[in-house]
């Protein structure tokens, strides 16, 4: 049996004219995805009636499932729940126990209770109420003709919780289908064209059933297995076969076998090693320590950071000789040597790391603008390593930041 | 004249599983926008063949615009160039500068130049290339009965980089359009209803070619007027005064007339001050920081932060302490200010911010997850402040740098 297909509609001005990135969707896609259920398209539109109905007719021929998001607030560009009474029939009623919660929410508040607000209870009497603990505007599901339509509040903390609690019990229920396993292969330091021609003959060798994709991103490459299949433990059996035969192939750049992002795999290194580690950041002004403190457990490895943007921090903090930086800046090997060592010995960790360098024009003069200097210690043996990132300040951030973790991945593996 | 019509497909498998979010086509909005082309519909497709075809049929049904991102990378999970070629006839032809280009990129790295590096330069006879000067894949003009279909790569510096060097000066010259002129007032501290509540006559008195929308955040919430008219000037006298009007109205609550970061408007406040900050950050591990170094220009006042996830740090770089934290743990006022204080007093600032709490299940005993406690001094005054934010840890550490950044916002304005 085919997966189920399905569509999301996304409704509102702000992701069209781009002052909001649309991060639902892709959550929506990771939810339905185990449950055999394709997301085949995903339409934007604005918050225009002809535009949502047209995209709704469109959606509604090729997909099985239909997942609107947005356009149902309180204020009056939200049209969409009397789009949706007109468009599946039926009066609009109000229902009692959204009421009884949006009255609760706001004596908790101890908010006034605006008529605005109180319309919120109402809805179309074609659906199914989808009960929203964390917020006033309901989920709304619709049948027609065999097909689900499923309207979800655009705020992401609502729409998670309407579909982790009312909306996956339903579609596990009503439908059963393929079974789908995905296993990745992340890779750091080979380019997308180069691992494929390594790789030519297993790609090629892959049944109909199991399809692998490139993901490239900054200095890494993310390989994706799918695989589809009614057998799921004899499907999980295949799909792993292919991933061991690209992992040993690949051996020399694969950084891990899971899709986590890069701090979680430093994470569980470091666990698995009791080590910690400690950071002195200048250019990257906190974010590598942000990335390292995403992860659940992370106080167990992380001692902490100085964020050294000025010479007095590196100095008094981090004890950078002030000749140093008086002679050479702040964007040179031996300040970040002296920085890693700083962190180290002031925040007693068994790793020290250091992080300085010039993202955007108008800092140290006759540094190259992108230069970034990392170094890092243990006590015994360092290393150390320079960057030219030719991007903008934000993405040279963030480039500089994966690179950071790979270091540190690549230090605590080999020392 | 009605503004031009634009659709943009995204294709990619990766993005309708969830791997992976699109953030391209909020910044293709952004840049179009200005050039009184509105995007009213934006598809997301996978890696096949009979989607992308009907996509674009569709969309060239509607759009004198279509953009398509994604699908150009050298690996054989990308099918949308020859499936171009097809679509807008011509055989595929080799274009020499192209060529050269890859070469050069190839050289320069010092790697081997593969089969399927060179196959990029090849491109359909039928299209305009738009050249990539920061990767191998180039961009693709396409025109067919009066309309334009841009085909460009999905990785999004190269993307930034044709379209800003290609694309805007090809879409200036070949659409004249209405003029869009689009204001903000930021407000921070009251529900989008009751902002609606208290603007309702100010909203119903617009005219029909002005619009405002309500972009609901954490604890903040986004006026957004969008002006459309001939006559540009006229137009920007009028929207104006409709900010003004609103801004006046909502006074207390207003935090910026312009749409920015709350990091960039922090920034400029503190400026035009002449003051300097230093954090002590606990929970949120460095994201404070983080976020005000996103700003170019932030080293004029922001001196440093230290990241105190331990609490040897906190009591050796920060001086809080030993007996407080032993008896009251670290997630209490005392600490936060001890925290504010000793970030002031080491790193010599004017301003001293700390921050701690409990953001996920797992740390101090006896503190409710969600607790945060923040701290502002500027050696004269101090505020402190405790929240209690609901969601997980991701979305926890979120919430509380906005506060965060809030506080120091408010704090620097009242002091």
């Amino acid at each position: 049996m085919a997966n189920t297909k399905a569509s999301i509609i996304t409704i509102g001005d702000e992701l069209l004219i781009g002052q909001t990135i649309d991060t639902n969707s892709a959550w929506i896609a990771q939810q339905l995805n185990p449950l055999g259920i394709d997301i085949v398209r995903r339409v934007a539109v604005g918050d225009n009636k002809a535009d949502i109905v047209a995209a709704l007719d469109a959606e509604l021929s090729r997909s099985e499932i239909v997942i609107i998001t947005g356009g149902l607030g309180p204020t009056a560009d939200d049209i969409t729940k009397p789009l949706l009474a007109q468009y599946f029939g039926g009066k609009m009623v109000v229902d009692e126990r959204v009421q009884l919660h949006v009255r609760s929410i706001f004596e908790r508040r101890n908010l006034p209770l605006l008529e605005v607000n109180l319309r919120q209870a109402e809805v179309p009497e074609s659906c199914t109420v989808l009960f929203n603990k964390s917020g006033t505007a309901p989920g709304m599901l619709f049948e027609k003709e065999g097909k689900m339509i499923i309207s979800l509040p655009g705020v992401p903390h609502e729409m998670m919780g309407i579909v982790e609690d009312e909306v996956i019990p339903r579609l596990r229920q009503r439908f059963t289908s393929d079974a789908m396993v995905h296993r990745s292969v992340i890779t750091a330091g080979l380019g997308e064209s180069f691992l494929a021609e390594k790789i030519k003959d297993i790609e090629s060798a892959l049944p109909e059933h199991i399809r692998l994709a490139y993901l490239p991103g900054f200095w890494m490459v993310k390989l994706r297995l799918t695989g589809r299949g009614k057998d799921e433990m004899q499907l999980i059996r295949e799909v792993d076969m292919r991933q061991e035969e690209i992992a040993n192939r690949l051996e020399e750049y694969v950084v891990a076998l899971e899709d986590l992002p890069m701090e979680e795999i430093v994470g569980r290194k470091l666990t698995s090693l009791g080590q910690t580690v400690a950071l002195a950041e200048s250019c990257t002004g906190g974010y590598l320590g942000h990335r390292l403190t995403q992860v659940i457990g992370s106080s167990k490895y992380f001692q902490g950071g100085i964020i050294c943007y000025q010479y007095e921090v590196k100095e008094q903090l981090l004890g950078v000789e002030h000749a140093l930086l008086e002679q050479e800046g702040a964007v040179n090997e031996a300040v970040a040597l002296q920085m890693a060592l700083g962190a180290q010995r002031s925040m007693k960790s068994d790793i020290g790391f250091g992080i300085t360098g010039l993202l955007s024009p108008g800092g140290e003069e006759g540094v190259p603008v992108g230069t970034v200097w990392m170094a890092i210690t243990n006590g015994d043996t360092h290393k150390t390593k320079a960057f030219h990132f030719p991007y903008d300040r934000v993405r040279n951030k963030e480039v500089a930041v994966n690179m950071a973790l790979l270091m540190i991945w690549k230090f605590v593996n080999h020392q």
